[in-house]
């Protein structure tokens, strides 16, 4: 028979810490610590496979799983002589989930299960504390009612709240066991009431319902949008872990703890967490009350402070990794109830990696793969300016849970934030988070909370997603029903409403009212920069370039690593309010003769564009695109005209100024030449613009506008080419279809570049030119276009809407059916479609390869900065990668792994 | 030395009929003339391949081929006594251009070469006919200063025409020796005045030059259009011919004519064409005078008839084809000037092949070769209704030029039909057509002259291109500078503008003042039934299917030989004025609920669509698409709403009125419904329609629309199965870019055809569901589409809109220019780009049928009935092509001549 039921506990167990598949994260680490003769409270593990066999089945499990269940029961109760539900010496059980991947917080625990209205008295009796009795059972029908009942919490916070009220108790704590009792009666009352049945008496039925409830939590909203967000297949299914409770709620010598071997926000090597004296798991994670700093640990039991010290530090050399732990003291006895690889933030990953690496605990390539590229976002985004900072109102300092630093607008719900977001950044700011949360959160700029610790789910939840947290801010006030934030501030109130601006300091916890001044990441130095050299070094000739239109975003590629610029948008540089005019001129001329002149004076301007772009890239190579966009978007909006035209003949004079602005026309010419400036915009109106008229199609129309480009790119280098810079041009023809249209601006490109450079004296000037690949056609005949081409560059923005035959712009009115039919595994224009528009580029790097060994290929679409994109591009046999200067490095490292990991395409290997 | 220049003539040739690539068309029929012994006027060829380095050396030809071309004149010489531009026995040539596809009329030919003023001297005192001598003297000053020296021929008839009015000449040949002689003079000047020097006296040299200007006609123009439109490659070249001179115009013993050894208009097997007795050639190709049938020539010269009938009839049987040929009688004997294989009409070609297979002449395969697909178009237009005809006033019946009906507005000039062409039908009316007129008949339905015969340019060209035309309908008189066309009719004078609308009949001369109904074609009787009934059998299992969307065009379909549907596109169905209400209710109900009630209602609608489809259908499949345009095209345009809300405030009733009206609101709604329905459009509104929320994305989004068609589908299937009809149906799932998408349809498909069959109790019922590949990735990952698809089907409408990243709408704003730059061959809309999305075609048939060996592929883009593509879709291994009701027996023959010309892809030798 197929087993379904693993046993640990006692120096030994069924399983192993390599079985995550099987037992799930949680019950791999209990065996392995089981295997490891440490203190863990004995149990068993109901693997990940019956959680697919429940779903399968209709919500039910097999019999086999029941028997398997029944005997390691049989086996558990004989080892710790309890019996579960027993009125005599009831075993109380936790039941956790566990999935191969951790998803914190996610899916559903119940603990002190094998309760009931025999069994609370047995412990009553034998504890000799009938509160701690009382409060047990009280905790378990609320937890249970709430997880596998599904009665709303809110329900029993009522019934214990209104007895707290009528016996005037401040604290939990001050409820009597006769409170509870009577607490007891109507959480009774109130299942009863709710599921028409009276709260089950039967243990060995509850645990049957608490594993049904876990398996269900699996395809909760909860966990299917975590799982989402963190890339984790639905297949995998989690595990149940059924263990022996122990109680750290059993007066002052008991607690429980959380802690890591390192500190997971900063990497700091110090030993770090956080407990309760005389409290349960719960009260620690979920915030509740804010626990204490593990260095009182050693102060209150510095026994079992030693103990655990030793035992966390000789897991972390077991697992080569960071270990994130949870503890409980019985009476003085440690027990370790869970241990794993501790999740960490961008900064603490770097920082653990290069450290580890120092300690020889890693080698240098298992640190580089250590670090997901990703991660490193959160090291490269903008820090509050420290002198910013002193020009604000601090409101207060709280725990600072998860680096870097956020400002935005503040919110107060996770549904208000979903809808402010899309408007500007925003603040969640709640008392305390809670799972049901994360949508808000996964949308939020920054998390302000101000209760629990800095394993508060706020905590935990931001550092995954890399979002900056203060938690724990416990001179808030916060009011989610009002919608207010209140505090004091030198003895004065202080309030902020929703809309309020606000900047917090996830790396310090501190927490301005206010809009405050951010400034950039530095890359290039302290272990970061560390880090980044030992990326350089694997990732060697596979190049990262950044996409920079202006010298100043040139000079940000530089700092963050960029090794040339791979796509520069001529475009952009007309968009500027003082120059539109010229191109709108240029656009509106009717003959070559009135456009040439126009053109003539956006010659300068664009000269001393590329110039400063060269200068900033001295050495490195310059990629220029030729005009790409369909010249209506230089023009105002065809709608706008119809209906202005429409309301001048009744407009004020107000409206007609207005009017008059917006088309840089004087009020007595409206009537002349708005019909004149609508004629041209309808002649280039264009029903699929994306397909249009744009890229090298305009350029086989209008040669002069490519001519006059090509004439500020030979110019701009010969100029600065005589300050002393070196400069390496790439003049990138977009848009083509075929051989013959890069042929036909290819030649103008060689003509005037031949012009330039002999009146120069500077005929040795070495420069490319090459093709955008973003057109399926272009890469089905790319042997074609390379007979043409000295290098392609992948333009997969374009090349996936075409792909896919998919607007990126109108995508998003049905992206949302599109994921909950599960159509795509990703967003196409985030994550490129290796499938579809990977097997063209493939195929084009074969092709063009095939026809010029030497032929430079890179990406310049967004996808150039996306860590599974730039893995894929390097397989495929690209040169380089080109994306965002704030990208440059998480592409960097990304090339890194790609290079590590190793598998290069066939095309690659013979370039 | 390579050779250049090849002799012909006095019963021997350098060349053979075969070398038409070298010698062009008339130089290969000179020399199989030749060595047939027949009586050709001796000369020589200069090769085509001269033509090409003459354009590569910049305007001129190598040494080698002056010194090979004095040679031949040397022997030509020789042989015939004479001496070129010699003062006492001059030889007289013709040059004249050939290429190895005929292009009548577009390139430039001389005649009287070798003409000068002692010559002419010469040539009057040895014919005795001093006026014959100074004619051909002012010919060839004439022609030689047009096409040679390039002086506008306007300029001499300037001239010529004083003279005639000066002495009250009525005809040309009215004017005497004396004022030929006067008009030489006048001629001479004007050659001095516009070239500043005199009239070239050196034969030698005037050969040169006309040689050189036959070359450059090559690049002209007329020929380069004339290249365009019939696909002929631009580096082919022309050869020249110089050829001696005979003369048709030395009096009432001499004629000159033209002929077809068959019907060239109607294929009919008699003896055919014109001819004019004392005239040279270019007096009956010009129309300038109306020729005699060539049965008058057996009155006139029976001798002469006698043996131009046996050479012409062995000629025919030698080529095995029609003869189209040109000759001389010179005082009496007879000379063969050219003979080629003959240009026909699409109903001649038909009904020669069919003539020459029953007469053994050529196989029935090369029957079926012989026809060239497009051509059976002319057989399948419409034709004048008799009984139409009897209502409209005839004006005049000229000769039946160029079969087929033509119905249009009278426009005069070229210029003018390209102007109104895109607005509406247009005749073009002309006193006599020249070559450079060629733009303007292109895009006329029809064309009509009052001047000229059968084998007249406008005769000529309008039967190259299928084009009805009446010719030298002599009552009509045209007016070409003010516009107009006077006829009597019953002694009463008619006028006819600009813009009135004509009907034309080419098949009777028939010419019609108005607008005529036109009754359909029928393929299914008669020579064409024959000719297709043997096309069909070559072709065999290759399918030919039609794109019809309602029982009407299925019908028609059904007549022209269609094997099913391959497209029914079923939005057809719902922009009916009296549906498109329920459309659009259904498009604006905002929940799900409101949707399927409008549905609902449309249900009925289509299930009866179907229905008829079916019925029509019997026994053959249905391919029906499901939904496939965005939303918002059922609704009114987002620019409408906006300038109609702006003008709304301000609006008088009338214009409210027609508000309400186009709206179908009430006017005291305008307010208040106007800006909901403009904020639907808003929301629907996308950038790029063609890659936007469309085809399965709508299916996605609203399976309850997928659901209700596919019911309407099987509902339907149901009900006409019942009445005995066989149904069919394929049920096909647009714009599908993944497995995924097809799979998410299909489950809705086959559920819902599971109840409605198991209702019915008609489970048996075989039907498909695939997907029309219409996007890039579909195609790059077919092998998994594959795996969920019964059938595939080229939508190449879109195919070539997403791989060439091309808007079809939008494309006509840059096409001349693409054209000009020669980037595609060839409309890439109207014939398949094999190369690139072709290559896309190649590889989705082989990656699907791997993943499914009886994967049923067609195409039912427009490609699917044009025959190069046609033959394509059969290479790539379709199992069958779709194309529009008239165009399937031009599919059926291109795809018979696809079968017998053989290569079949590995693809389909598999399936």
């Amino acid at each position: 028979m197929k087993k379904y039921v693993y046993s640990f506990g006692g120096g030994s167990a069924d399983g192993d810490g390599k079985m995550k598949d099987v037992l799930g994260g949680k019950g791999a680490g209990l065996a392995e610590m089981s295997r490891a003769h440490l203190p863990v409270p004995p149990g068993f593990t109901i693997s990940t496979e019956v959680c697919n066999l429940y779903f399968q089945s209709g919500n039910k499990v097999p019999p086999e799983v029941d028997q398997q269940t029944s005997e390691a029961l049989g086996e558990l109760e004989q080892q710790m002589g309890q019996k579960l539900g027993d009125a005599q010496n009831p075993l109380l059980v936790s039941v956790r989930s566990g999935a191969k991947f951790s998803m914190p917080g996610m899916m559903d625990t119940i603990l002190n299960l094998g309760l009931n209205d025999q069994a609370v008295q047995s412990i009553e009796r034998r504890s000799g504390n009938p509160r701690f009795a009382q409060d047990c059972y009280r905790r378990f029908i609320q937890m249970f009612g709430n997880v596998v009942l599904e009665i709303e919490k809110h329900d029993f916070d009522q019934i214990f709240d209104a007895r707290k009220k009528k016996t005037g108790a401040k604290f939990d704590t001050d409820l009597t066991a006769e409170d509870l009792k009577a607490i007891i009666v109507d959480y009774k009352k109130l299942v009863e009431k709710k599921t028409g049945k009276p709260f089950p008496q039967e243990a060995r039925q509850q645990l049957a319902m608490a594993r049904d409830a876990v398996f269900r939590s699996w395809n909760g909203k909860r966990a299917i949008t975590y799982r989402r967000m963190n890339q984790i297949p639905d297949n995998l299914g989690t595990a149940v872990n059924v263990q022996t409770m122990v109680f750290g709620n059993l007066g002052d010598t008991s607690a429980t703890g959380v802690g890591f071997t390192r500190n997971p926000s900063t990497g700091e090597k110090a030993f770090y967490g956080e407990f309760l004296v005389n409290a349960q798991g719960e009260d620690v994670v979920a915030g509740i009350r804010t626990p204490q700093p593990i260095s009182e640990l050693e102060k209150a039991m510095p026994q079992v402070y030693g103990q655990l010290r030793e035992i966390t530090g000789n897991l972390e050399k077991h697992y080569r990794d960071v270990q994130d732990f949870e503890f409980t003291v019985q009476e003085g006895k440690l027990y370790m109830l869970q241990t794993r690889n501790g999740k960490r933030t961008g900064p603490a990953a770097v920082r653990i990696a290069v450290d580890m690496v120092k300690e020889k605990l890693i080698t240098k390539q298992e640190g580089v793969l250590r670090v997901d590229p990703q991660q490193l976002d959160q090291l490269l985004h903008p820090v509050l300016d420290a002198e910013a900072k002193k020009s604000l109102k601090l409101l207060a300092t709280g725990l600072p849970a998860s680096p870097g630093a956020a400002v935005g607008r503040v919110v107060f719900t996770a549904d208000e934030a979903v809808v402010q977001a899309p408007k500007g950044p925003v603040i969640l700011v709640r008392a305390e988070t809670v799972p049901d949360d994360i949508h808000g959160m996964e949308v939020a700029k920054g998390i302000l909370t101000s209760r629990g610790g800095m394993t508060s789910h706020a905590a935990v939840v931001a550092r995954g997603m890399g979002i900056p947290c203060v938690a724990g801010a416990g001179e808030l006030e916060v009011n989610e029903r009002r919608k207010e934030l209140v505090v004091n501030v030198n003895s004065k109130k202080l309030m902020l409403r929703e809309g309020d601006w606000i900047s917090l300091d996830g790396s310090t916890g501190e927490v301005f009212a206010g809009q405050a001044r951010t400034i950039d990441a530095d890359p290039s130095s302290g272990v970061l920069a560390t880090f980044m050299g030992w990326a350089d070094e694997f990732r060697g000739k596979f190049g990262v370039r950044a996409n920079a239109d202006i010298p100043r975003d040139a000079k940000a590629a530089r700092r963050f690593g960029a090794e040339g610029i791979g796509l520069c948008r001529t475009e952009h540089m007309f968009f500027a309010e003082d120059r539109i005019p010229f191109m709108q001129a240029m656009i509106l001329a009717r003959d070559e003769k009135t456009r040439r002149k126009t053109l003539a004076k956006l010659l300068p301007m664009q000269r001393a564009d590329f110039a400063g772009l060269f200068k900033e890239m001295d050495g490195f190579p310059v990629v220029i695109r030729t005009l790409d966009p369909p010249l209506h978007e230089f023009l105002p909006k065809r709608e706008n005209l119809m209906v202005d035209l429409a309301r001048l003949p009744h407009a004020d004079s107000k409206t007609k100024k207005e009017m008059s602005q917006r088309y840089g026309l004087p009020v007595g010419q409206l009537r002349k030449e708005l019909p004149v400036l609508l004629a041209r915009v309808e002649e280039l109106h264009e029903f699929n613009p994306m397909l249009g008229h744009r890229g090298c199609r305009l350029g086989v129309t209008y040669p002069e506008i490519t001519e006059m480009q090509a004439r500020a790119i030979f110019e701009a280098a010969v100029q600065v080419t005589k300050k002393g810079v070196k400069v390496i041009p790439e003049v990138m023809i977009p848009l083509v279809g075929g051989v013959k249209e890069l042929e036909n601006q290819k030649k103008i490109v060689v003509e005037v570049a031949a012009e330039v450079l002999e009146k120069a004296n500077m005929k040795d000037l070495k420069y490319m030119v090459g093709t955008m690949i973003e057109i399926p056609r272009a890469a089905l005949t790319a042997d074609q276009v390379a007979t043409q081409a000295d290098f392609f560059s992948f333009g997969t923005n374009d090349l996936t809407q075409t792909t896919m035959g998919l607007s990126r712009d109108d995508y998003t009115k049905f992206q949302k059916d599109y994921e909950k039919a599960k159509i795509f595994d990703n967003d196409p224009f985030a994550v490129l479609d290796q499938e579809g528009v990977g097997k063209l580029i493939e195929m084009a790097v074969e092709l063009g390869r095939q026809a010029r060994r030497d032929l430079e290929v890179g990406i310049c679409g967004e996808h150039g900065g996306e860590p599974s994109s730039v893995q894929f591009c390097y397989r495929a046999g690209m040169n380089y990668v080109s994306c965002s200067p704030y990208r440059v490095p998480i592409a960097r490292l990304a090339a890194a792994q790609a290079v590590i990991s190793g598998d290069k395409s066939e095309a690659m290997r013979t370039a």
